[in-house]
């Protein structure tokens, strides 16, 4: 069962700036920048209400991040919905016609369970499905 | 004050389709579909936790919602933040350097009171702070 938005995930070229403008836009202090090994992406987290901002800023050329801003320029990357049983509501998106990227989850930063599906199935908004 | 992710909205080309996506996705039933003249839009909306999902089909080749399509296809279109004081909240961005598209608030849907802040200022992404 999907109960809120989890976060929302930003390509941002630089992530120092980008932070900087988020402290003064939502006046609150930004985690401790984390390194996502596996993405190739530099993390930085804002807490607002139930939900979180993550400013994304790829540390390769090969990054996810680094080639979408490459193809579409910064800008909002993809949304996470939290769910109760990332599991069980990946299995009820797979039979309701979704297409998934992952259709096993896997783990993502803070040892959630993620799993992506694909654009095309949700109107080209990238959506993350996510379980803390 | 900014609290929390009022909504997102989202650009679609067929509105009627989007909302049986977001319908499957969310488990969740859609709002009545409501018109807004102003921004020659028609809006859907889902509620999620604390947050919205807002569909929006423009209904005119000139609506701000078709042009953004017919630049960058379907997609996230803007993010939404709720104010306790939305006059508050532009004055301190506007002495913060941000670009405000709307110096004055002005009313949305639902009544709200909205303002948008130029993407130029935060990072390409359009930026709405509104007030229930």
């Amino acid at each position: 069962m999907i109960s809120k938005i989890s976060h929302l995930g930003i390509a941002v070229k630089d992530l120092k700036s980008a932070a900087e403008t988020y402290r003064k836009l939502l006046q609150s202090e930004p985690s401790e920048m984390e390194f996502v090994a596996e993405q190739k992406v530099n993390v930085v987290k804002f807490k607002i209400g139930e939900s979180t901002i993550e400013l994304l800023e790829g540390t390769s050329p090969d990054s996810p991040i680094s080639k979408f801003i490459e193809k579409r320029g910064e800008g909002i990357h993809h949304i996470a919905y939290e769910s109760d049983d990332v599991r069980t509501d990946l299995k009820r998106l797979d039979e309701n016609g979704f297409e998934l990227i992952n259709k096993e989850p896997r783990t993502g930063s803070d040892n959630m369970l993620i799993a992506f599906v694909n654009p095309k199935s949700v109107g080209s908004v990238l959506t993350e499905i996510c379980q803390h």
